[in-house]
């Protein structure tokens, strides 16, 4: 019996050419974190499975976590988000860490899903967040950033970031339409899923919501009065807070508000945002996030309220390929040195030694074959430039440097290998 | 009921601080595999239970993987090594592929282990391979990579690599001592663990062989006779290919043959190796590898004969700091852009605009504060410059840039903010 190639369901190998792709992207996250003097932080990738159960919402916990017992019959779940971790993080270290933080991470998730396309059972996700600060300045900080990274990715025009605020629906739901806090709690799930239900569903779910004329009223307004005009009905009310946030944000037309924007997790309190693509094409969310206000205190440590974001490479890939803007997977190496005698070998790590100590990326043939083979293998190893020395050139203490794009040649001495410069090349 | 703040038994939280070291090292990983032309690749952290079961070992299998039962009734294992991954993806690819492969991969691994000193239960492991190539021009090669990565982590010679070869010790217990096959497969276990057994529980072992007085004899020489006196022996034997391989390699006092050196892994069938730290007081590998011939053909393709080892974040960690050679933390950023009232907001996210296209790393204060009040979390703040200005220097259309180190401070116009360079700073 042998055993399967293909790796477990909703997984991914990356070979050298895929990998080169995830890593040109990741140095991009890394590159924009930098300049937004963001930190680097990470996590296990298992978690109490506590963690999860007590804000992460049912879906997740019940549906989609990966959680088992350890030998040791402890409770633990493959990660499936990074804030509950990172907050686990914060909350241990309150005292110590000078606040506001900018952190951010790039974290391998899994969930339990029907693996469909721009969703897999694991993907990675860029995690970006702040920590403390004043709200409304930490907002912006986080939504500015995401709008330099899109620059970045050089895809800006095609993204759309729909807003929403929890603390407005809910004052909304609650206030306005005068639910139950459980009703509201309910209803905003239903609100949350209304682009993936049809019209008569959405009809049946407001039904139980027992609304009078008025109320009905009122509730088409949430759907279809726009920002200003709510904000003119209820200028006291969380939304002030959306306002003054897109008020001061530089891209306008990049960002836009959306009612029935919710985010599925339960540890949302402030604004809540999601980026779509422009193109009609693809309805799935490239990513969200959103402010949490309470999750250290799960800890039993002092609040610090948080804004953060996750974008995950399994959608961003997607993304970037419709739109021809995925990086290209980078050539292999600078040099191939060849090896055409075995009494050859000493002198081929010689100059690869050099070669390397030159900081160039230097491939060696791993096996003796004639000259000619070998300028054969030089062309296939996808090198820039290949080091070739038979007989003939031995007796000189010469190799022959060749062009593999030009197929162009010259000889050196061994000296001069010493100091060909990138300008050489 | 509070959740706790710890990460389960075992594992590791990177604060910033952590994870810039460890950054820091993952790069110069990458950096000696670029220069050696590895390409970087990687596979998923969950892999079907059946991968390990074939040929990771029993005492790996049974006693310390992480494996479950998916949602749909999959048997999964989190990975404890990424040799077998690495088989399955040359496997699935192995007529498209070109080889000889080099290949490398940075993995988080899991294994459920008592946490100790240097062993935790998950690591990242630097695992670096070829597949394909002549098998000695291959070991050399793979062996002369750990002495340039040991080289440029500057404690090559704070290492010791101690060599045997499967092959050799086969044929030793089975051609010289005359053990059948499963008695010497059994007794390789034994030799493997005789560093960590008693000298009474390693001679009770060595009876279950029933070796008669000359078989003793032979058996002593085994543990005591050197490299060159063994070949000198048995020059037919596979030892002369240990022999070969230790004359090519340069540093030839970084090797040592040992004829106790087996691995735990039931895959290798040619060269195996562990590297030691030279001081006694840490008798725990560093890292270990070896040859494997068989494991491509365990999916039923081609036969690939591949030498590749693991080296773990842990213990070279624990090593570089015994040895004062741990990267240090990178300070945070460069500049620090102030905000002494709400209506300099714009003109702050302004400035750190332009210093961030020119590529600084700019973190901006999210909370307003007086002007003295920011003086003081610029201080704070890590950043190499801040940047002030108040009511005064707003008139002007100044900006106070002060250097943080030295404390002295000069004005500039918006415009001298585009031109910055890194002289300046």
């Amino acid at each position: 019996m042998f055993v399967a190639t293909q790796p477990y369901k909703g997984t991914r190998d990356f070979y050298p050419e895929e990998m080169s792709v995830r890593r040109q992207i990741f140095a991009k996250f890394q590159e924009v974190a930098r300049q937004f003097a963001f930190q680097e932080y990470d996590g296990p990738l298992l978690e109490p499975l506590d963690l999860y159960a007590a804000k992460s919402g049912e879906e997740l916990v019940n549906q989609q976590l990966y959680s088992f017992e350890d030998r040791g019959g402890r409770k633990v779940a493959i990660r499936p988000e990074m804030t509950p971790t990172l907050a686990r993080m914060v909350a241990a270290k309150v005292g110590e860490l000078s606040f506001p933080l900018r952190w951010f991470s790039i974290p391998n998730l899994y969930r339990y899903e029907r693996p469909q396309k721009g969703r897999l059972r694991e993907h990675w996700q860029f995690n970006v967040d702040i920590l403390g600060g004043e709200t409304r300045l930490a907002d912006i900080e986080i939504l500015s950033f995401i709008a330099e990274l899109f620059e970045q990715f050089k895809c800006k025009d095609k993204v759309k970031i729909r807003l929403n605020h929890r603390a407005w629906v809910n004052f909304y739901l609650t206030e306005v339409l005068g639910l139950t806090p459980e009703k509201a709690q309910r209803f905003s799930k239903i609100l949350d899923a209304k682009e993936k239900m049809s019209a008569e569903d959405f009809e049946k779910a407001l039904l139980e919501l027992e609304l009078n004329p008025e109320g009905r009223k009122l509730f088409d307004e949430y759907l279809s009065l726009t920002l200003q005009e709510m904000f003119k009905k209820y200028p006291e009310s969380p939304i002030s807070e959306l306002v003054q946030i897109l008020e001061r944000l530089e891209d306008k037309n990049l960002f836009e508000y959306d009612p029935v924007i919710m985010r599925g997790l339960d540890y949302y309190t402030g604004i809540v945002f999601e980026g779509f693509d422009r193109s009609l094409s693809n309805r799935r969310a490239l990513f969200g996030g959103g402010r949490y206000d309470n999750l250290i205190g799960l800890f039993g440590k002092t609040q610090v309220s948080g804004i953060g974001f996750g974008l995950g490479d399994v959608v961003l890939m997607d993304f970037l390929a419709e739109n021809a803007l995925l990086p290209t997977a980078k050539a292999s190496c600078d040099f191939y040195v060849t090896l055409s005698d075995e009494k050859f070998f000493g002198e081929a790590q010689r100059i690869c030694k050099i070669l390397r100590s030159q900081s160039f990326s230097v491939s060696m043939s791993l096996k003796v074959s004639a000259f000619k083979a070998q300028l054969k293998s030089a062309d296939r190893s996808g090198a820039r430039f290949a080091i070739l020395f038979g007989e003939e050139e031995w007796k000189e203490k010469k190799i022959i440097l060749r062009d593999l794009k030009t197929s162009s040649q010259k000889l050196l001495t061994t000296e001069e290998i010493q100091k060909i410069s990138f300008e050489e090349k």
